[in-house]
């Protein structure tokens, strides 16, 4: 059976490359890079090489920090709670302002910060998925101690206006954090350009392995530790260097950093004639414009068609898609998302997001389209909403 | 050259079997395991399998947790600032216990936590880097929140009374955690037996991958999170599952524990011919009773040589050792644990530590016996302090 994988919002494959590169530190090159003797040294130099790629790719300057964490929760969750200790917990500030489509790993923990007498302000969005600068502006107050805004959304692939918004945190004397996890790999990221102060990422997201990520931090800014311990890092994050890890995230964020041209070029082209086709049938909208949104995602709506029903419809016909994010499945809430841009319910219960990367063809993409087609027609056709809303019912399917 | 790999406290080698079963995850079955689809749902069992593993190996009961962390010190600094939140923010408590001799990711947390006005108590040690259990009597108070005393040392391979001292703990009324990363895969671990609330533990020490590791919780205890975010684990640790390191520790600590015999019985006797080779050597010392340490640890001092001297000859041989804890070599401080057992500054400078596993052989051990002779020798002949200091020059060397 044919095998299309359109969920790389949720994960990617490894990148081939970036697997073979990590192979050899498992068994062979094995030791701890602390230690003084050959098994630590030899180490080094690949994990020079991984560090100056990571520089490199988001363009951090010699003072910058890039710390290597295991994944952006963890990045997101030191950098909001670093700041608590290091601005709110000391008195100087009580406030953090972020948006109301952040990924849980930013909205959970400013709910627990909350509990601990933080002040929060969540941005609403438009129903394209985008926020209001002004609202931002007005939010600031002399008080505000971070504003975190994602730099695209996981879920519409919405891109954010984050070099205005650092404009605003810093003008207002705040710091800025921005979750990059849904932009690194795919569009430009220049650290020094946009200005931020605290940048999160997570290498399963650029064809990299689950359980790696990053935080940038610039100037070396003071942060509270979230792991404390020993000397890794330079004192900032503790714990033995998952060596192999850092090393295929470095080559994986090489390699997506090479092909932007291409994610901008090859994957935004399979995404349009995905999303032209799945717009060519009667009922179906998507969320947000094409021009403010990652080249390879789509959220679509797809009236009468229950997302998970879809899903499933797709699944049998060996293609990988999602309702929403993967860390919203196992809960089975109303997707806040969805809720955010005020979507009605039947919009959020007939959300189908299918995420491209650069290792789908063409070829999948006309099989894709073809599947899609016949799913809608078949569970349009067993569908009592649909059947009962004639007024919806247009010519074409 | 002979390559002898003498440094398993620090890091170890992969289990080749559970490298191998950890492969598929990386390219072929790389679904989020929150994903509806097959790429997600075909990651479930080996997921399933993994943690029922890990129940096992350590005899976690029906109603405990096992949640995957990044490592030990996540394990650890997510205990003792979760107990921190849970207990001493809200006023409820203001104590917490522990040892001299703890890894810097315990004594560090606590040195943070004390900022946030904790108060902490460290247990000293003896000269065989034992603790004393009336000193733990004495230093509860009914607001101790918590006691945190580790399994095995890492440096000397000390074993302390953890069950004991959990019953102390829990008469006065505080929870337990220990740090058991040098004590799971080498010694029978029975969290039911001893009664702990929190173990952490790490799983590139049983010959799994660096950068994963557990937290075992009885009684799913509440405990405030350390990582916010999506309904990962139950809630309780979000950030994507690292699903191909699951399988690897799983499958690592599976064989480790199926080794515990032959670590009592083939790396003890090892060690010992190590060990007796080594003490009969005229001024060499090793701290702590044989009887009371991981079968695999050795922690030597030898007069008149300077411990990274002697890495550095031992290098020269292909053979990998440490002075200490490779977390504080980068640092190159002083060594507390050869502070806290009371050594004079020379000891501290010529501390020599030997750890081995299940993989090491005879030949090997042979080989090093002749190698370290050689060495002491050799850098005994340019010692300025062993020279000028004839009281210590016996026979025999
Ligand atoms: C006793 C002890 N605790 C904690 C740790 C930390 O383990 P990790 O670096 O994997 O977090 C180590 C090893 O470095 C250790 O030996
Ligand atoms: C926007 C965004 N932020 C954060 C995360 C969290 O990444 P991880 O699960 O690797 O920590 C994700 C993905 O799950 C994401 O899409």
């Amino acid at each position: 059976m044919k095998k299309v994988y359109l969920d790389n919002n949720a994960t990617t494959m490894m990148d081939p490359e970036a697997y073979e590169e990590m192979l050899p530190f498992f068994k062979e090159k094995y030791g701890n890079p602390n230690s003084l003797h050959d098994y630590g040294t030899q180490t080094h130099k690949a994990l020079r090489n991984a560090v100056d790629t990571l520089y490199r790719c988001i363009n951090a300057g010699d003072m910058d920090d890039i710390i290597v964490t295991s994944c952006a929760t963890e990045s997101i969750n030191w950098t909001l709670k670093g700041v608590y200790f290091d601005k709110i917990y000391t008195g100087e500030k009580d406030h953090i302002i972020t948006t109301s489509v952040e990924h849980p790993a930013v909205s959970a923990t400013c709910a627990f910060l909350e509990s601990l007498d933080t002040k929060v302000t969540r941005l609403g969005v438009d129903g394209d998925g985008q926020i209001d600068l002004n609202e931002l502006k007005n939010a600031m107050t002399d008080k505000t101690a971070l504003v975190s805004i994602m730099w695209a959304n996981n879920e519409t692939g919405t891109i954010f206006p984050i070099k205005e918004a650092v404009q605003i945190a810093h003008e207002g004397g705040a710091l800025f954090h921005t979750d990059a996890t849904q932009a690194v790999g795919k569009l430009k990221v220049d650290v020094k350009d946009v200005g931020v102060d605290f940048m999160s990422f997570s290498a399963h997201k650029f064809h990299g392995p689950k359980g790696i990520g990053g935080l940038y931090i610039k100037d070396s800014i003071k942060l509270t530790s979230l792991l404390h311990g020993g000397e890794h890092m330079g004192g900032r994050r503790s714990g033995t260097l998952n060596v192999p890890y850092i090393v295929a995230m470095a080559k994986a964020l090489d390699n997506a950093t090479k092909f932007i041209e291409m994610e901008n070029v090859h994957v935004r082209r399979l995404r349009d004639k995905l999303e032209d086709a799945l717009l060519s049938i009667p009922d179906v909208a998507v969320i947000g414009d094409r021009k403010y949104r990652t080249p390879n995602t789509i959220l679509a709506s797809i009236k009468g068609v229950e997302g998970e029903a879809m899903l499933w419809d797709l699944n049998k016909a060996g293609i990988a898609a999602s309702t929403g994010s993967a860390c919203a499945s196992e809960a089975l809430e109303n997707n806040p998302i969805m809720e955010a841009i005020g979507a009605d319910v039947e919009l959020a219960h007939t959300a189908l997001r299918l995420s491209l990367s650069r290792f789908n063809t063409e070829e999948e993409i006309d099989y894709a389209i073809d599947e899609i087609k016949k799913a809608i027609t078949r569970l349009r056709s067993i569908s009592s909403t649909f059947a009962y809303t004639p007024s919806w019912h247009k010519s074409g399917l």
